[in-house]
């Protein structure tokens, strides 16, 4: 990989807040010291509650999906939230479990003449929306609002997180833009697509049920992630068909709905936070997820990939 | 992190074997394209066939896990060949399931008092054999046998693989000795243990069901991989008790039997074979998955971590 161009403006990891302290911090206890204004509210509008039919003990299975923030990706936000508003997805399934790969949902209908269709409204949203490009003019000015620490990527020239999204950085050698793309982590929610880039409405969804399939980034979009009830697509039976389709259509786990957060009443609305990632709490978290010297651990990595630093994020209130 | 400082030795990827195809190589084709003589059959003796109860639709459930091979974890998988030997396993249960981390299995017993007895012959590991470490007056050999290409890596200084296993390396600012150790990937086997890092026999168990928990490297004993099977552990309900534990004993899955490959009738023994990772086929197998440009991908992200290679392994005959 390429090194980051910027050195001036890219600095290491911040020094520890915590030094002074008896016991080495840990990732739990750098959380839980980071005060209140540290932590940012979740708009409800900007969250999904998809509820899947109970499983075969009657349990409920409720999936808390976040969608993902400005600047990217929003082409496709959009057209997933009018689906939602549509209620489109009421009634499709969870068709496809591949293990260690992604857990999909929506109509699955490959046949054009079957399919569901889709609200009107929904726009072709086209590749070049995968990735957000500075030009050299603004160069200066966007590096230095961004990076306050920044870990190594084996997938770009660096990564780090805006708003709470781990994102991606390279500078193109030819044009000297700055490039940032939101990644593939484990729970992060996808568009499905066809061999066409532009293909994708954002009706057929994925989450991420394995390790960080980094490849995809600037390959799909990546839309919003799971912050609740993962388990619940992540431990589905695999499925056994091409690709990973359940070929017994009893296999498919009905949706009984998708709301957006708003749409539900007041006292149901879901209320989430999380840890902001431009405080000195979230640069001493992930400090200290990459430098593991507490009870357990004997040798600090002394580095982490971004997918393996999960951002903080906690409900408020009773469900 | 550290940057390598055997430059001269640590040679970048190798030069595409199949630049004049008309389509670009997947890491599929590149897999099929590998001659016979790249693949190395996995001993039986190294393979342990893990029986689970059937679920409960009654279908069966095996899990196939093979051992770390010299030069790393040794000691463990010794105490794990001698645990496999006593039948030890037979009759324990997994007993711990936690998303995005790991399945664990063994006695799960904390009172010592009922605590199922080990068998004979286990040895107490030190925290040392948790790497290997090659001295200054080694160096040269050491490395210039060994990296024929290299991964970046945010763990280490670099990362590659050693008889069909991913290692991390890195050098030793203070004594200018090589260490290398196995790391955890998605399907990794550990050794599960106490505060005090020699207190892992083998006897309980993990297999990771998610990210690659890098963190856990040179800090918990790497001994195997689930080759097979995975999916009956990473699909198991996620335990709701302290740590993850199933605190409804209800919820344990019995193990109903756990054989050395070699252990079972000549016609029964698992048969595989991995990808020899110092063959030129596996070089550029990762050449080929680090730069994808095949019809789905258009952006190829022009490197990879160690954990999303998945080493090539596949089984021969029936089972």
């Amino acid at each position: 990989m390429k090194r980051p161009l910027f050195t001036l403006a890219v600095l290491t990891l911040a020094a520890p807040l915590a030094a002074q302290e008896a016991e080495p911090p840990t990732p739990a206890s750098t959380v839980a010291a980071a005060p209140a204004s540290d932590w940012r509210a979740i708009d409800p509008a900007d969250l999904m509650v998809m509820t899947l039919a109970p499983d075969r003990d009657g349990n409920p299975r409720e999936v808390v999906i976040q969608l993902m923030p400005p600047p990217f990706s929003q082409g496709w936000v959009e057209n997933i939230r009018t689906l939602a508003r549509a209620h489109w997805w009421d009634g499709t399934t969870v068709y496809r479990v591949v293990d260690n790969w992604v857990a999909q949902w929506g109509d699955g209908e490959d046949d054009e003449a079957k399919a569901k269709p889709l609200p009107a409204g929904l726009r072709v949203v086209p590749e070049s929306e995968y990735e957000i490009r500075t030009t050299a003019a603004e160069e200066g000015s966007m590096v230095l609002q961004h990076p306050r620490a920044y870990l190594e990527d084996s997938y770009g020239d660096w990564a780090w997180f805006e708003s709470g999204w781990p994102v991606g950085y390279a500078i193109a050698d030819d044009t000297r833009s700055l490039r940032s793309w939101p990644v593939h982590c484990y729970a992060s929610v996808g568009v499905a697509r066809d061999l066409s880039p532009d293909t994708g409405t954002g009706a057929e969804l994925y989450a991420v049920i394995g390790h960080a399939p980094r490849q995809l980034d600037r390959n799909i979009a990546v839309v919003g992630r799971v912050i609740e009830g993962i388990e619940h697509l992540a431990t589905l039976p695999r499925g056994k068909g091409e690709a990973g389709v359940y070929d017994d259509p009893a296999l498919r786990v009905p949706i009984v709905s998708v709301r957006l957060g708003n749409e539900l009443p007041a006292g149901e609305r879901p209320r989430f936070e999380y840890l902001g990632s431009d405080t000195a709490s979230f640069a001493e978290y992930v400090r200290v997820r990459a430098n593991r010297n507490d009870a357990f651990y004997k040798v600090p990595a002394g580095g982490i990939d971004v997918c393996n630093v999960q951002v903080p994020i906690r409900r408020v209130g009773t469900p």
